[in-house]
């Protein structure tokens, strides 16, 4: 860390600090600039973190230089990790496409829309049971019932199953019946959550909060990763911002960040992203294009009748084209859709 | 809702409209403009969302006329709600003020900053026994120890303890010491949380997630008012902005915004809101002024020692120092220091 | 439009904003709501803004039907809009990279870009000579000088120029020299400025602000047309947000959204849009992904000694393996490369 | 400046970047950390961009350790700026109230609002005859005629004019009628006009862009500084976020942290920073309790009939009511009512 003293700090003040970052255990080296003097504290672990610092007398900022993330990093481990679960496979070069809709309202529905995705390329199948729903006045999803429905089009497609689970005390539930957790936007700092799916036998989808950082997503990964499960997925889903002619910002930058920042591989959801049928399939070839390692994608036979979501669902048709242009953007780019 | 329909909509799909309308049993209305024709869908329940409508062949854009939220309400329920609960009033013209450190430490220091923001004005206690932290290598709280630790601290005071649950099978433990159950802004749509407190006998302070609307902060605690848990104080603490100056961005406007739509009080937290002890207590000043009902600020005896957050605590003199300046400013706009 | 009334309004209130809305020679028709009442306003002229009725006696809010741009819309000109300079084809289809220096160093260098970008495959040279720079103490461009060089490339390499212009009365001078006006992002609401290129006899190139929103952007655009100059190109460049990973956050949803409510051509600058060398190889690929019609993009023979913008320039062999995929991405989305 | 190394940088890497420290005047001193090398650039002047340096081979980051700005800073002048111009005076204690309508609408009007404003506390008239409009179809000014109204309104009341000037080429017009020339939101990066206005016999009023950075906002007024113009004023007037409650968000945070970084005064524009005319009086209450030196509001006779704004002007009752409430707030945080 660099702890960088106001201008006029005093020798005492200086000194007081020297002594601050010498109790963390940590060597200090003192540089008198022109206008200012910092003190760079040498040996900084990664479970430090700089708030002990920042409030001492005459500080003007604390300026940490490693990333705060350490088992997600790919300082620590350079190569990329490759999720495979059932019929996907995602990182390293190989490509995935996780569709379906946004909750399971029958079993015929569910079947359905499995084959139809599964004949257009996707390799796995997304679908809610259990809802996290803005107002207590929407559907909260078939929960059991709707994982048992899962289960069968898993049965009768061999698809992955990706699924939601909100609370911690659902998670063996969701997990017998699942092939990878998915953990909402909304919960990306359940840490209670995050600690239950660590310890499950499932691969995990985390999601980006829409206004986590970067460092925070990753260090929600870590959570997960403590625990000891290593089959992390991150999933860019778009951010909160002054924009309103989306229902989110999609920034797909993210994707190129991350791939430099960790190993974990990377979808992108660009149904929540956009939050428009109409601008699903361009932003899905965009993200295809940016580089991430696979897609997760709203699709319903028909999406005016839809129990949620329906505004962004794309229909058999436009899926089917999507996955046209996506494979011949992941062609272009040189992705194994796997 | 008014459904508007694109420019050069047919004849058919205007028709087709109508029938969802009247599907979702409200009665239709339709308007021939000079360039585009609009549905009024007249008997909107709040319940009913526009989603399904959105995704209708033609359709431009769906526009709500209800809020999402009812019993949140000011339209249903127009008299201030008064919330009480031991030393602490807010609402209705009643001011009160929540201090103390970010976690317990251990019980002599608890004990000692209950007495110091009693004598300098506080009328609630704030103090984290269950930590939310980002990184999972930072200090996650005391847990069941540390919530006996503030029992004692009202016992030698008399303050009303605030302190944040996390996870829902933590709530009958913590309402069982705690006077307010505080919801922490990364939990603020975590559903099984918030209707586990909706349960609880003790009152709940809400915390406004980082990004979250004014409509999904007034659902979330539609969530809590739908279990009936009328006790529901709602606080700003700050939304992610571009601005990197500050943690995050104090919006106050949120203040007047909320008592015009909402019954609930309002407390602020400059504290968090700004990340930063040099301006909590100008922002304090400035909350009271806006006509929050309340505040909460994080006060500890010696911010550079404070195991969590000691960059944005006031020490007891400061804390004072605010407190004389904000009993002033509450008398200058008419509110009564509870 | 739609004037949504409060809940409560009185008759009065209501007769009142009828006769406003008449005023502005609107047909008036209330709808009798069971909790509200709207006055459907038909006629609405792009020009009226809805200012003027809302801050009517027991108006909640008021909602305009139409877009407030006109000329710009595809609603008024279904067909795509082709800009034409010198080498530079963009829109309809055709696909364009204009690329270059930030800022011309000397002529030297100038003539040596020029030549290597086209090698690679770039259709039109960017290149400042006037210099907008967040600091007084910056390099602030060569001015006219600069401009005899941008002059020179192009007499050597055909290559179409594209530079930028700050002032109005420079207008002129840089419109001696170049194909394409740009105006930069700090600019797009500069009015004098876009009415004056509004009358110059080159096409325009019209950055997006960082923190414009759609609506601003076109109605900017409609500044320009509205003077007569129908060349005009839209540039997403990145937004502000609290993503701090990336200098703006690049919103590419924005490419698809443009292409169903304007006929003009759209282009995406990925240097900008990051900020950082590193993310722009990805973010251009998926730039084309996306549907835009062209690129712009920072190149310099030998970034660190770059004047200015160094970080997020490509060097020759960046932009070369950078082209080289964007190429088999275009041809992957059916953008023939003009 | 302190460059940060990546993790396995070279010796190589490292050698050259501390040649490339050197060569910018700069000692270097290397400090090997437990994972990474830090240079310290010790002798950093404010002129010096951290840009040359980021795109050195192995560089991660380059960390400024003074702020960019100069002249307006507290470090350079410790004793705050007080503007005085005819009745106003701003900074050092002294607070002020500019007030008045969006733009001079006839001679008659503007008399009566000066009047008004006057009685009930405003200390200066704002009021706009040059009008930059989002939309080219809106009402643009009355230009000098309204100028001339505004010197009208000045000799029957005494009172300071405050108005806007959009181009260098109309800022000694401007400057021949106006005590203090505004500079708008969407020209606070607009170079040349600033230059122009560091140029002007008359004070400056410099309002922060909706996305700019405090950093930013500070380096416009140091080209106003710069050019020889002592007397500038700094005005927060809201921020684009993805608040949608309130057309803009007024992060009053803004008025602390500038007074601790410049000594120039800062007001605020609860207007422009609500944009409702029911979240104005409580604003401007905070923002006196905040620490700002004075206020910049709108009035109008009859908001629902001016001809731009409407909807966030303060009537002449409301006005009364806001400066009855602001004065004893004012007292409350001991400023004097200039």
């Amino acid at each position: 860390m660099i702890v960088v003293m106001q201008k006029g700090a005093t020798a005492d003040q200086i000194q007081h600090m020297v002594g601050r970052v010498e109790a963390l255990g940590l060597k200090s080296h003192v540089i008198y600039g022109t206008e200012r003097t910092v003190i760079a504290a040498i040996g900084e672990k990664r479970e430090q973190t700089k708030e002990s610092l920042e409030s001492g007398p005459g500080v003007a900022e604390v300026v940490p230089i490693l990333a705060p993330y350490k088992v997600a990093s790919r300082e620590v481990k350079p190569e990329p990790t490759i999720v495979n679960t059932g019929s996907l496979t995602l990182g390293g070069g190989r490509f995935g496409v996780i569709a379906g809709p946004c909750s399971v309202e029958n079993e015929e529905q569910i079947v359905d829309v499995a084959r139809a995705v599964k004949a257009a390329g996707a390799t796995g199948l997304r679908c809610g049971a259990f809802k996290p729903r803005t107002s207590p006045y929407s559907f909260q999803g078939h929960k059991e019932l709707g994982l048992k429905m899962l289960a069968t089009a898993r049965d009768e497609t061999g698809l992955a199953i990706v699924t939601e689970v909100m609370s911690p005390e659902d998670v063996s539930l969701v997990a017998k019946y699942a092939d990878v957790l998915q953990i909402g936007a909304r919960n990306m700092q359940n840490y209670r959550l995050l600690e239950a799916v660590g310890n499950a036998p499932a691969a995990v989808l985390l999601k980006r909060g829409p206004c986590a950082t970067m460092d925070e997503l990753l260090l929600a990964a870590e959570y997960i990763l403590n625990e000891g499960n290593a089959r992390v997925i991150l999933c860019e889903r778009g951010i909160r911002t002054f924009e309103a002619h989306t229902r989110f910002t999609l920034p797909l930058a993210s994707v190129p960040y991350l791939r430099h920042r960790t190993h974990l591989p990377i979808v992108v959801d660009p149904s929540h992203g956009t939050g428009h049928t109409y601008l699903v399939p361009d932003m899905a070839a965009a993200s295809v294009a940016s580089g991430a390692d696979g897609l997760i994608i709203e699709v319903h036979p028909t999406p005016e009748t839809a129990m949620s979501d329906g505004y962004q669902c794309l229909n058999y048709a436009q899926f089917q084209a999507t996955m046209d242009v996506c494979q011949r953007v992941a062609a272009a780019v040189g992705k194994i859709w796997a």
